[in-house]
């Protein structure tokens, strides 16, 4: 009577593994700045709260599988402000981001496919890549190259006849960089010649600095039909708890095959929709402001990291996150420490250890995944008690 | 660029694949009485409902990825009020059932494994078992026979090297069976006797009639680490749409495992679990009334079918559905035949045909799931429709 193998594989969740560590901290009385989770400090827009306590169906039954009309409706009409033409029937609910990624690699593999992926990647493909019993290739990227893509030689070089899909994260979690229309270009063309899919997971969509613009994959027409787009209300609306993403495709044999999957589950939950059509309806203009929030913090952040001695990171253009290498062996270590043996006037920082963001076994031993949301004040806190940590932790290690 | 087999492969929902004449019907403006769906019509509890409206946390951000504790300890303690002795620890909250039975379905089984189930079974298991890759290995019962289990010598035949559990689903979605201690022991004797786990689809715990005991799985004290229960509140609390779910299980190795499939997808819905929370917390006596009622809808279409000619049944003891044969060939043309092409007075009835509750190609064809989810007043109607429908499909096809 064992347990499966995937089951004994599935990777422990680095971002949540720590936090019997953390509890521990907290029940000693120490406060801990999560630096480790992107959950978003912004508080959660009236409306989508307002959108609960108008609940009022006298029986709370299940929802179409693909998700209600008008709120599918809004997220195609939510696309049409970027330039991107969508329809009601190109956009499904999912519970979540995750499921539309785990909808996504089931659809476009079967068990032993590959997906490429850059990498250090958003730790939780490895857990649906389990799931799915898909294989996960890795496309190392450097931080001294600001996580940039290689040329489309390099990348083609990891394609075989197994591969059925690449799939890109941009603005990009962990590492923040945002892929420009040359580096995006580079692998449609790859994905046209190979005949393969591209997934995209465009979550972070609204966070981008510096006046740069997003270019979505649902923007290059040439391979409109091998586009899945991953998204989710959970960063954009600060609703992380809501589980509202959505899976967006003009392929309609691929949005037929997810429909069945859909099915299987049944529906998203109903509420949480009626509260993601909510946000939705607030409106373009409640982005600016928190994406400048955001930028600042970004400043802060970095700012504040390069004057750490040993700290390497470039800027990050997008998300909120940075993933950076610190002057230590076993970042994993070193996180453990922060949380279990050292504060500054009761407080310690919490980040999240780079291995789990690797597919590449060894890779990531000395970096760490840093979120920015916290207030500024906190952050720069927060930089400060890191600082510190690095210093006493680098005697000990000598 | 194809999509992966199990996308193609996986089984459209019987259940809901008929909605596209049922909303065309709906256009005509005819009145449909939805045997089809187990989506309750008893309103979701008022507590529930407050639960939404009382929701005040200025950030909807993301739970622990097992769920929230006092939603774990009270159904612990739900389950204590039925002499089954549980901690929080043992209960994972769920999106749904459906994500219990995918989370079962991945920890014991790789892909190729399989998992016996007595068969017709709910039809959703197809659809996670093409989704996890694992085979579902149908065990044929008889509608002659009240779908009840055979000796275990014959259950023994279907065990082999790969079969990695048994699925037994009591009350049973859809025949209405209510397995008894005798035969129970059987399949835990198996289990104990080939190493296997034992997955239990417990959700109808509270629809048993005629003064009968539903028995757990989690009482057979013997096989308590081989034991994984599958729970949800959809049909306990009228609440679908929330969906929320457990799955419960004495085993630390399994509980961690799924853990770490339930940290890829983050959490369950945050105040959906508020809001099972609530329906908890009105304590036992909620149920009565209602199994009372849907008791006395049993008894109504029990009479009602078994007085048309030709439709063959046995009375069921639990969940509220009940599977018939019908006097047609093919039901599925039936089913949808009486959707565009039949009504009495302008209402027709959608029922769900009985092949896609079958593994095994070719049974079922003439069987329906019938649920029942309407009002007695409804109900007396919709069979009166079914009645006449059946004679004039009948005069058709001769």
């Amino acid at each position: 009577m064992l347990i499966s193998r995937r089951a004994q594989d599935i990777q422990e969740s680095p971002i949540r593994k720590l936090k019997p560590l953390a509890d521990a901290a907290q029940n000693r009385g120490i406060h801990i700045f999560h630096l480790n989770i992107g959950d978003p400090d912004i508080p959660t827009p009236q409306p989508v709260i307002e959108a609960f306590h108008a609940y009022h169906d006298p029986i709370l039954g299940y929802g179409p599988s693909q998700g209600f009309e008008e709120l599918r409706q809004a997220i195609a009409d939510y696309f049409k402000g970027y330039g991107i033409k969508l329809t009601a029937d190109n956009v499904m609910i999912t519970i979540g981001g995750s499921e539309a990624v785990h909808f996504a690699f089931s659809v476009v593999a079967d068990p032993g496919g590959e997906i490429i992926v850059p990498e250090p990647f958003y730790t939780n493909y490895n857990g649906f890549a389990t799931f799915a019993d898909v294989r996960l290739v890795p496309l190392p990227l450097k931080v001294e190259d600001g996580f940039r893509l290689p040329p489309a030689k390099q990348i083609e070089t990891l394609i075989t006849p197994r591969t059925k899909a690449i799939l890109l994260c941009s603005p990009n979690n962990p590492t923040g960089t945002v892929y420009n229309e040359e580096e995006l270009q580079r692998v449609v063309d790859l994905v046209k010649k190979h005949d393969l899919f591209l997934i995209g997971d465009e979550v972070y969509k609204e966070f981008v600095y510096d006046g740069l613009k997003h270019k979505s994959l649902l923007e290059f027409k040439e391979i409109e039909d091998r586009v899945i787009v991953v998204d989710s209300i959970s960063k954009r609306f600060s609703c992380c708890g809501a589980r509202i993403g959505a899976v967006i495709t003009r392929n309609k044999e691929v949005y037929q095959a997810m429909l069945k999957f859909a099915q299987a589950r049944l529906c998203p939950p109903s509420v949480e929709q009626y509260a993601a059509l909510a946000a939705y309806k607030m409106g373009m203009n409640y982005f600016e402001p928190i994406r400048q929030e955001y930028q600042r913090r970004r400043d802060v952040l970095y700012q504040g990291l390069t004057s750490i001695p040993g700290v390497v990171l470039r800027q990050p253009q997008g998300a909120f996150y940075v993933f950076c290498r610190l002057p230590v062996k076993e970042s994993e270590h070193f996180a453990r420490w922060m949380l279990s043996d050292f504060s500054v006037n009761q407080k310690t920082v919490m980040v999240a250890p780079g291995p789990g963001f690797y597919a590449s076994p060894g890779r990531g031993q000395d970096e760490v995944r840093i979120a920015y949301v916290l207030k500024e004040g906190d952050l720069v806190e927060a930089i400060e008690i890191l600082r510190q940590g690095l210093e006493k932790y680098k005697k000990l290690s000598v």
